[in-house]
């Protein structure tokens, strides 16, 4: 591989292709966007539609008004989520899914599916594990 | 719904899949080891086969010893990783991706993948988005 498909530079329109291994690539951030504990559930949520801030606040047990709000600027930012600010009293701001969003969730919902449906077995495991280690 | 379908109890037998929308339910803790900023490439380094805990160092640039000791443990507690060590000196620990920890893997691989393929436009769109704001 030649040096700038392994060492991406976040200035140069040349990469080809992230690299999540190197610690200086910058799929990692993006990686971290869709990752981290509310971007995932953001992404899920927004697959079903244009949602409000409130409404995804409701659906989303647990997170905060700011957090909400950092995660949203990190998927706007890398162009997953587009938002939409309504010049009303009071302020009305919509979320939808980019194209390149519904990608992204489609990838996040098949993971979040899949450890939803495994998630008897892992508990299982979970107490076969608990019980061994008091034997 | 039923009830126990929509508030799994951790030490209940009776669950029948997560969901990850609830704050109380046990599959945010598996989603958070899998997709933890280290857990993601632990994961998809493991697709490759066994590593012993310095190769996997090595291979994922930027994670310290405490972090991937960590993360190995979280995995291995949801029955992900198996861990093997042998009774040797220097001591030799190697780690294995279990049946269940091969789908948990390639979920996540096809994620990174996609990150990884999409890059370029996600850069793009930056750079767009940042002329934009400076015009």
């Amino acid at each position: 591989m030649s040096e700038f498909e392994t060492i991406p530079d976040p200035f140069s329109s040349k990469v080809r292709r992230g690299e999540v291994l190197d610690a200086e690539c910058p799929s990692r951030d993006v990686l971290k966007h869709m990752t981290s504990r509310w971007g995932v559930l953001v992404l899920v949520v927004l697959i079903g539609g244009t949602h409000r801030f409130s409404e995804l606040r409701r659906k989303i047990a647990g997170v905060s008004e700011k957090m909400l709000s950092q995660t949203l600027q990190g998927l706007e930012g890398d162009g997953l989520v587009h938002r939409l600010s309504y010049p009303v009293v009071p302020p009305c701001v919509e979320y939808t899914l980019t194209p390149l969003g519904q990608e992204a969730a489609s990838k996040v919902e098949a993971m979040v599916d899949w450890i939803e449906q495994k998630l008897p077995e892992i508990m299982q495991f979970r107490r076969d594990n608990a019980d061994t280690a008091n034997q």
